[in-house]
């Protein structure tokens, strides 16, 4: 049967969880043993951790209690921040962005989402310089450990406080720039979806083997909060369903990574909310 | 005295208000009597009137009024809104555009702004040809009414349901595709700060004679809403001045119009605040 691709999903036979990922901040209020139970109940292929998640853990168990509930270790979220005004600033940040590189590679996690940062009234032209000197930092550590670093561009409304590289082409210019095969690129439908040369920079980064990652939510309206009222796929104006299609045609078969940043839902029961992220994701991505 | 170009204002004998120009909805709870008597009464050169401050007047009579002030008419806001689901609704649409340029001819405003418009759920492609064919619906009117019309590209985050034209290139692109005399672009510093190809796009449309109007406000850290949270000039991360500067290296001459949508500042006692706004104009623009 063929109909309308924003609304009509495969026969329950078809419905497969497998390339579908969610990350730990997706359902906040679950701790990472619980998250990984209900995941693995409901069929998740993969799980993407927050470092949070980790605290007071031995990440290695964890890393082996998630493929224990055959879960894959989609990636680490996340590392970055690197522009600060002062040099010891941006040392300090190198200095976390290692341990994130060693917590990777401890959970077995095959890499690590930058977002890159900013600081307020520094030129975003200068924050750019410092991003990229400290992923060029980063690298050999990153080549050492095996562990894979994804630059994530975020929407032009955080340029302010959280990252300066706010769009695929940027992100594209400073993966190509570094040169490295352990750094590329993060793709997430909220931060990039209204950028009309999107489908061009995707291909672009299939092409080059830099698109490391895919993260799908929606954008609501309205958006009554810059952080943290995003939508369900579905919920929004975001076509999910045509993105996605520029990702695999860019070669890209990983993971379709749900990241929601939502005070709604995690006031929510979150077996509830997962039942409806397994919709959403069925219909509307 | 030479010294941090972002914190020493002129001498006040150099104060010289004659090219601040503010909107009549960031003094929202002015009447626009009140406006046009205050804004005079602190020599301030310009006056943006949005059409909200026009209901139940006789328009050409406020003109009067601004031009007995020794005021001068900047813009008329805001027209557009072009897309819609509907033909019937996009020609409703071509038919309130057609009002603005009548209001703005009555007024005696050289142009009107267009906050183009975008609606949940249609492609943004789809969008974007239905404000290209709006503009050029009215071209003939334009001409005829001696009324330009300025495309004013919005901060990505009112791509949903505000304006698919988000950047200084899709605005330029439009303008010049529509290869008209009365249609140019708006830079409104708050929507376009973040863009890495923002100077560029400046000089590109000054060099065309495309460049009719130069809004500034501040981005703040937070932004607590996403509507009705601009900063006043100083108060953010935007560089105002150094946007500004290339502005006028493109050749530009007019206005610098404060549009600033606050729920805080409207709160405030009017008079204060448009201090703080010449305050801003002199320091951090």
């Amino acid at each position: 049967m063929i109909g309308n691709p924003q609304s009509v999903a495969p026969e329950p036979s078809f419905r497969d969880f497998s390339k579908l990922c969610v990350h730990t901040i997706t359902t906040k209020p679950w701790s990472v043993e619980e998250a990984a139970e209900h995941f693995a109940m409901s069929g998740i292929g993969g799980i993407t951790v927050w470092r949070d998640a980790l605290a007071n853990r031995n990440i290695y168990q964890i890393g082996q209690l998630l493929r224990d509930h055959n879960l894959s270790i989609v990636s680490l979220c996340r590392g970055g921040f690197f522009p600060n005004l002062e040099a010891a600033g941006r040392q300090a940040a190198i200095d976390d962005n290692r341990r994130a590189i060693d917590e990777a590679a401890e959970l077995g996690a095959p890499h690590v989402v930058l977002v890159c940062g900013a600081v307020p009234g520094q030129p975003l032209t200068e924050s750019r310089k410092q991003i990229r000197d400290g992923i060029a930092a980063l690298m050999p550590h990153a080549e050492a450990s095996g562990v894979r670093l994804a630059i994530e561009p975020l929407h032009p409304m955080y340029a302010d406080n959280r990252s300066a590289i706010n769009t695929l082409g940027q992100a594209n210019d400073m993966a190509e720039e570094l040169n490295s095969p352990f750094v590329g690129v993060a793709v997430d439908v909220y931060h990039l979806w209204w950028d009309p040369d999107l489908e061009k920079e995707i291909a672009r980064c299939g092409k080059n083997g830099h698109l490391y990652a895919f993260h799908i939510c929606d954008w609501k309206t309205p958006t009554l909060d810059l952080l943290n009222d995003r939508g369900l796929m579905g919920e929004g104006c975001i076509n999910v369903r045509q993105i996605r299609s520029w990702v695999e045609a860019a070669g890209f078969n990983g993971f379709n990574e749900v990241e929601i940043f939502s005070n709604r839902y995690w006031a929510e029961d979150q077996a509830e909310f997962l039942e409806k992220i397994k919709h959403g994701y069925l219909y509307h991505s």
